[in-house]
């Protein structure tokens, strides 16, 4: 599988490496912006992922040179026209909102699912990575980013406040509150050194190509350890991040009390031993 | 109303730009140490800004060249004598700790009703900054200050643990919840350059008057964008900061199906479309 | 007290300052490595000194030049054999997992005696600080460390979550998520540099005898203050981490309507105005 | 003060026992049939009592023969109509939903009152009490009814789902959430025996006399207690409602940490040995 | 659509009555027990169900005179073995895991898609209803049974605790928590009359028959109401459930601020006033 | 072990069936009231039980004809004075709070036991079950009474608000919150009926003796099915209580991904084709 080629027609999903898929938003013409049928494949591939015993480890980046993501296709929004009129007659206050609900529960869904895949994501944001892109990219583990990235929580900037994670993601992902809010009650623009020194990316590289080969490098190396071990810790984080300290110990001996029992134990430990590398069952 | 000016006795209330207000803590003699007559009017005027139509965002300072507040007045604390004796009768230990709750609900409240204020808060910290400044300060939604700050959690010093929000919100709004712990235990304190590489403010200026120009301008760029947009994100990141992501995601969906249906959306994407400023309804 | 040491197995303790105690991990010639008796004596120095009305704070150390704790000493883990086989009968995997769980219950609560204690502890990081050498840090309040300092969350390297509290306390007192997700995953070993600018410490000093240095000067300084209010703030700062806004700050009322009966805000005052410092009774 | 009544306009206050008052709603010929300035009005009593030194325990019912309250007055609210268009200009959606929500926070804060109120609430619920009657009834401490007694949650039939507390606290008051359901979503008319079965009231009488005669027995049993204990005792019982059990138990112990320095301790056990009954100061 | 009839594999859909759907279990020559095929379909009926505008409340029964339902059919999960050995390979006890989480996961949620259905569930209880029909039943708003019925919350008698809802949902729904956990316990069948007593259903019918017209009558009177109001108290009374009270509060107040904006409280007000029955847009 | 009788000094303990154990509150003499002694051994017998292989349910009762326990010894308690001064030396109020506080959090932790433990709890109430009879009951499972116990909560009626467990779990075991209001504000005795018709207890017997024989066939039912069914049962209704439905069903799944790997699901299916009963190994 390493090498083959999932097709997909607004995303590329290769293997580069043994257990690692890259996923690439494949619209570069329009800047990779978004349209729902894209975020509905969107979640087909994470979800196939999320399951799939030969993958390990994921990199999600934009294709082409411009961007990650302009975020939303306004124009295309307006077309898909969600809360539109229908067949001339006028919709009620809360026949639309309902519409409009049951529209975001989907969308944000569809999004989560990167969040929601039992395998780390590695998010390799470039270029212009607006709206949208931060709330896919908050549901990223590791975020890193180019030099050259033109970040913004855009949503201010067309009267609505961002709904599809930013809001709820960002406060839990970065330590200053004061920048949060910054960033997300002005839409302005800020970079890769910013984006560092509060915490949002963990690593800046100079080029989008450098930026790619980072990531594989974290994505090998963590597709290399015990896919027990790294997928029980993705999933304790996020249970730590959402529960209090307490639930937080008590859900941890639970999970590891069938985890523990695995045979990864011990080919590790072995492995340690005998300085090699450890092979591992798939999962 | 932009440029009149409101009539409080310890607090000056400007407009220096439509739709801007500037809220002065006005007893620099005394270095703007509060007593209870202030943080009742405090609350006056909050209370009065966040339903405004006429105000879309806020600065917060402290009149005079020496301090933000220096905090509690604590001779004036004394006098008021809260869990003084009455009429010279003993009064038994859990009758004194009924009048203390019902007094911290109150104060707590009073400060509270800053960060409760729907429109956003710029907080400028300058000079000394102690004890109050900082429970007051983390009610604001943006955090800057002059490269002299004195900042400090000094209520350990007076054989107290912080009863007015620091120690209730630091540990939200900053990453670092060792340092937290060093500042708020040992209430030592700490100046601009370690307040901005912690998160705890996010832009430090020179001056006062350059950190005020600096909160002018960001409570400019926010007043000119949809109240509805930017309101809206400050309730969305406050209620995201206290509750876990399903919660969250769920919360802002509903409160975007009215939201969304907002005139300001059109007006923001056809001034887009037509690179001019749009303007917005009031709210 | 001051002077005297207290007999352990596997710790050292003793008190270099008044109301100061400075705890040890014991064990050099295995860089400190624990097994199980190691942190049933843990919660016990944890348990007496909480309660003890002669300290104020805490310091905890590893002895030796070499490391702070080279983590779980897998050997002995191995050889204790929680999950073997009992009289070559087989144990089914349900019943296995309980074994498990009530093992996790102990190991979690002997580590979480640190952050349970009643007064503050300052963790002295230093050489090689593997795997429960995190869990046990992030149980402390302050963490400083020594410029050579090889950090690391290594369970994932013995096919392992980690389960004694990294994974659930770690998002919570460091604000980059992506950081936290990437050194929780990799099981890379990070430096007192990373340490510092994500927050993770926030002191390093250059050896360890300076850091030792470095944390009797905060513990002597906690140690000077009001016992009822450097008591208080710890409780009350590690109640917001885990509640929400309104229910801190209710919690802070209730907490406080006993303790501002203390006498030390009276001494504390006078000394102030006296320009002396105070002393406090025993708590 | 126990023979007195106090001066309100659409109420009636009296003290018909030692610390103990009855409030009235009093507006009989309308069916006492709220308005804004009512619960207005409602919020100021309930907020008196509760600080009340003279006030233990209180009793609430409805004016007149025929009804608690027949609900929300529709037609005034028609006419305060805080949704109408303001002179002939169109409030877009998002406009009106802020002007709404606005107007639900004040209006259930006003209500919530008697719950926060410090003092145990009585609640006598006779003929008709439709809509607002179960908000403000799952507001008090304990419930009863009269035999005749038409009790509806009526708000569906008017096109609303009811918003003034009935959907919040009513799954938290009464085991059975099916029955809850049921009444809820039906707007059916439910007599006095349907609610002692399923717990909603736990007396009932045959009169309304009968029914105050009842409630009035309780209020001076509770008047004659300890108000320190009676009033802890209600605080921790509505914690208990909201909170998870380890939450609650260490609430209760620090919150009686002060109360259990009351000299009414030893007033009880002294008076409980001499069998006569005890006096305590006011509270 | 009243007349017509949905065709499924596993469940007949009917439409007995205007905005009234009738699902039920079809396949009464296995007492109606569940395999996997067909809690699949049991979601995608109530998917549909859910957003169909054409439908306001729904009947959920089982086909034939001896069973609701059976519970899960342990043949049938024998054979399609979860958690058998693949291709003879041994799979070890955390991979094994995982496939069963991944196997709960997906059941739970075919199950609560009756819970998170839009539209209220009311489930008619009738002969044998063990294990699975339990946790169906808990996902309904509803509850209703025949005198003959048998429950039994089964799972403890096939060595397993019942993980697909019953045990997270009924201490929520029935108020005897000591009644809950003597039946969960001992896996105990009890009768229309217990089950009534404690509120687990609100009523009894003495056949089947009888049960399904009261059924329709209850379903009946729901679909006539303003399906904005009936679809918004369902939601906030399931939010207040799980939620705190100001939570819930809140909560309802930013739900109502796009639903109060229908044009269904002038049809029901209007309707109101001229005494007769309104009607109500799709919704 | 089912015959013989483990020596306790205020309990006896006798195991009157295979893996059944029933705690008896062995000072009658004194209407089994407590004192500390008692209530730390009554830890110590639970947390064995809880680990005991051979223990799978518990019956707790109280020795002698009059009372389960007439509560707290009072005499004792102002013996132990926890509150006295010490050596004539005045302690400060916020110094008695930490004791208190302390002494508190032990006396909950050892009653809490009873819930904590992994074995179900049959809890029989006879005679004066009074206070701290309350307080342990409502950690039990399962309570049953005699017609002629006499219950009631009688904290207040010393001047205190219960705080050992019942404020706690009271409204989260019975529906109806107005009784529980009534019966803790009040301190009134109730009887059998009332406690049956609340939900309090599950089952009345006539005499103390057919209490003990109905507890002892449950206990007995209980102890012959799968110890892992049985004792996930317990756990996970116990965290449904406290936690919100989403995360009470991914709690379930992870809890079950080891326990349903248990032979103990083949032995009781096969028993159950058998038409035999089934042995379990122990746990």
């Amino acid at each position: 599988m390493a090498s083959s080629k999932s097709t997909y027609k607004y995303f590329i999903v290769t293997y580069p490496a043994p257990f690692v898929a890259h996923v690439q938003i494949n619209r570069p013409e329009k800047l990779n912006a978004f349209f729902e049928a894209m975020w509905l494949e969107f979640r087909t591939i994470f979800d196939t992922l999320s399951y799939s015993p030969d993958v390990r480890s994921i990199i999600l980046s934009g294709a082409g040179d411009r961007a990650f993501s302009a975020g939303l296709d306004v124009e295309a929004a307006a077309q898909e026209g969600i809360l539109a009129e229908k067949d001339g007659r006028t919709i009620d206050v809360a026949r639309k909102a309902q519409i409009f609900r049951r529209h975001v529960d989907e969308f944000q869904e569809c999004i989560s699912s990167a969040e929601k895949c039992e395998k780390p994501v590695i998010c390799v944001l470039h270029g212009y990575s607006f709206g949208l892109s931060i709330d896919i990219s908050t549901c990223a583990d590791i975020r890193i980013c180019t030099s050259d990235v033109k970040l913004a929580v855009k949503e201010v900037d067309i009267g609505l406040a961002a709904d599809i994670g930013t809001l709820s993601r960002l406060p839990k992902i970065v330590g200053s509150f004061s920048w949060v809010k910054d960033v997300c009650l002005s839409a302005r623009i800020f970079g890769a050194e910013e984006a560092l020194k509060v915490g949002f990316v963990s690593h800046v590289e100079p080029t989008k190509e450098k930026a790619i080969e980072k990531a594989l490098s974290i994505a090998k190396l963590l597709a290399e350890k015990s896919p027990v071990a790294v997928q029980g810790t993705k999933e304790l984080l996020n249970h730590a991040r959402d529960n209090r300290l307490t639930d937080s110990l008590r859900y941890t001996g639970v999970w590891n009390s069938a985890s523990i029992q695995t045979d990864d134990v011990k080919s590790a430990m072995l492995s340690g031993l005998q300085k090699r590398k450890p092979t591992f069952e798939k999962l």
